[in-house]
Formats: C-alpha cells, sequence, structure tokens
C-alpha cells in the first residue's frame, strides 16, 4: 500500500523543482526563470534573443491567459516556444514546468528560458529549477520597484534595467535602482538594456554563454 | 458556547467587504479599489487627486514593503493617507482594509480611495467593500495587457489609459486597448490621463463627483 505523506503545498513544488533542476542538468541545459512586471519587456527581451542568441534553446512562456507571448517569439524566428495558460494563475509553479518540458526534446536544446506571469510579487518565491532568476525592470514603470518589492530582489542573481533608450523621457534615477539592487543583493549583476537601440543586450547574452560554461 | 463556523478565506473577505461597504455608505462615503501594475502611475494619480480635487477624501495605499506611497501623498499636500504594508502579500483584503478604516474619521471625508498593491492579477478578484474598482493602464506597458490579464477587465467599471504623453515615443494601438476593454465589458468607461500634462484627469475627476451623487 502507497504511504501517504502530507506536504505542504509550497514544499511538494520544492521538491518539484529540485528535480526539474536535476533532469535539465543531466541533459546539459541551464535554465534561466525572468521575473517582471507586466509590460517590463520580458517577451520582447526573448524575441531579440531568438534572433540574435546563436545557441540552441527553447522557451516556456507563463501567461494568465492567451498565447499571445509564445505565439511573438515563434514569430521572431524560433520554432521552440510553448505557452503555459495558467488559467488565472498569478505565477508559474515547478509543477507546470514539469509537465511542460516533457514536451520539449531536452537533448536539442542547452538553454531554456521561462518567462513567468507578470507580476513582481508571487512568481519571486517559486523556485522552477532553474539555475538562474532574473529580473527585469523598466524605466517607465519608476525607480521605487526594487524597494517596494524585495522578495524578487533578494534572490535574483541578475537584474536587466530595460528600455534603457526611454531614460532621457523620463525622471528617473538609474544610480539609485543600482544602489537599492546591490543593498538586497552585493553580488547581483545588472545589465542597461533596449530591445529598441541592442544597448546591454549583447553583453547579456554573453555573460548567458559564460554561466552555462561556469 | 460560540459555535464555529467553517468557511473559505474567499467567504470571509466577501463577508467582511460587504460589511465595509454597508460603514462606509452609512457615511456618506464614496469607495474606489484603483489596480494596476506596479509603475502604472497609481500613486501619482493619488497625488494629483491630493492637490486637485476639491472634496474631503483619505487615501489608504496597500504596498509588499515600504511606506513610500503614502508619504509621497502625505507630502504632496494631503494628511489623510494610511498605509499598509502587506509584508510580501500580493493584495488587500478586505480584513486590512477594515482595520484601516477603524483609524479614519469617517464623518471627516466623503471619498476614499485604495491604491491596491501594484499587480495586474491577484488583486482583481478581491472585493474591499469598494462601489468603484478602476484598472489603470499605462501606455509603456503595451497595448496587449487587456487580453492577458482579463479578471481585472471584466470586472472594472473604469479603465484609465495613464501616461498618454509617451504615447508619441511608443508603438501603442490605443484603439485596439480600449475595443478589448469594451469586450470584456461593454459598460467600461475610459479616460486617457496623464498626469505629466494633466489630460483626462479633470474628466475623471467629473466623473467621480456625478458618481457618488448617483
Amino acid at each position: 500500500m502507497e504511504k501517504k505523506v502530507n506536504i505542504s503545498a509550497r514544499e511538494r513544488n520544492d521538491l518539484i523543482a529540485a528535480e526539474n533542476r536535476e533532469i535539465l542538468s543531466n541533459n546539459g541545459i541551464f535554465t534561466v526563470n525572468i521575473i517582471g512586471s507586466p509590460g517590463c519587456g520580458k517577451t520582447s527581451i526573448l524575441e531579440y534573443t531568438a534572433n540574435h542568441f546563436d545557441e540552441k534553446f527553447a522557451v516556456i512562456v507563463g501567461d494568465v491567459k492567451t498565447a499571445l507571448d509564445s505565439d511573438r517569439i515563434i514569430q521572431s524566428g524560433h520554432s521552440s516556444a510553448y505557452a503555459i495558460e495558467t488559467g488565472g494563475g498569478c505565477h508559474l509553479s515547478a509543477q507546470m514546468i514539469r509537465q511542460k518540458i516533457a514536451e520539449i526534446d531536452l537533448k536539442a536544446i542547452d538553454y531554456l528560458f521561462i518567462e513567468n506571469v507578470g507580476n513582481l510579487v508571487c512568481p519571486s518565491t517559486y523556485d522552477l529549477g532553474e539555475n538562474l532568476k532574473i529580473a527585469v525592470l523598466s524605466i517607465p514603470e519608476g525607480d521605487e520597484k526594487v524597494r517596494k518589492y524585495p522578495a524578487l530582489f533578494l534572490r535574483a542573481r541578475v537584474a536587466l534595467i530595460n528600455k534603457i533608450d526611454l531614460l532621457e523621457y523620463l525622471d528617473y534615477d538609474i544610480e539609485r535602482v543600482k544602489a537599492d539592487c546591490l543593498v538586497h543583493n552585493p553580488k547581483v549583476k545588472i545589465f542597461e538594456t533596449s530591445v529598441k537601440t541592442g544597448a546591454g543586450i549583447d553583453d547579456w547574452l554573453a555573460y548567458l554563454r559564460e554561466q552555462r560554461k561556469a
């Protein structure tokens, strides 16, 4: 008879996340969990990556509703994009990722990008089995987001400050944002990026290549 | 002996929300629940309101961490701003509002503005006891937010499309956004606003005055 063990939903998530990490690592895959507000540019960064990253990768895109974002990535020239529609859920879970990676040919890729649901709060504390959790900030959101949403910035090893091309039009203290990131994580790596101008993206992609080798 | 009744957290929220609505209405107060992404301009709209709305009101501001936003409203010339720090929580609850309105002199105000936690997902379905739930969209977030986060737009009676001053710098199909709002709620009232230029804000404040009289 099967022995039943009562564990919390969070503990179950973390157990499955650890298994995901093992499955992915055993296949030589470096996995990135991308977290940021709605409209901060997560999908645009992945579109740009689809066109400029000369590595084999797949993308899993989480959204409350619609597969608009994975469609965008496929249209930008990359066929391996998989949509997860959470049906109202505010974050991706390790279980959702487990189901999706069963559909992916893991031998065919070296990187897996997971675009989480657009939300600065709930996705921050759910391990999906990634190697790298990154935070995407956006200039038009204002320069106090790191202070107001600390959970993500305590855990993210990388912060992209995106839409840097809009800096000239907006009152945004980028030095304050960088200082706030460093308070939460003194080892955080920060990139200033723009998909419109391409600024910073090559450095970010070079960093990704280094991280997989490390 | 007290009789215990098992109800879900959601049912408890909704019961308390109904009581909040009764308490506030009995005091002649019109209550607005303001929901939008981090950085869409909720606090800026309330700062502007503090300076331009010639009515008696209080503001409750929810944030995961810090009282930065309520401080901004107080600094903009309005003393009745109350902070709720959710300590990681991703939305305000009716219970949090109940505790806070106990601190407010309800006889002294005609309007209560509640700025929810910056999040397009979780706050959408929690009734706080408001008369009016409004969605704040922001031009730099991109024009597909209504489709991707439908729960809010099914419930919001008003949508503010904010930061309209940035429209000229960005590729944003405002007619598509308005059409998407109308699909979710054919009676939605839409305002195009900018706190920088003041566009649309007077119409929005006039609408608020009408709604309280109605």
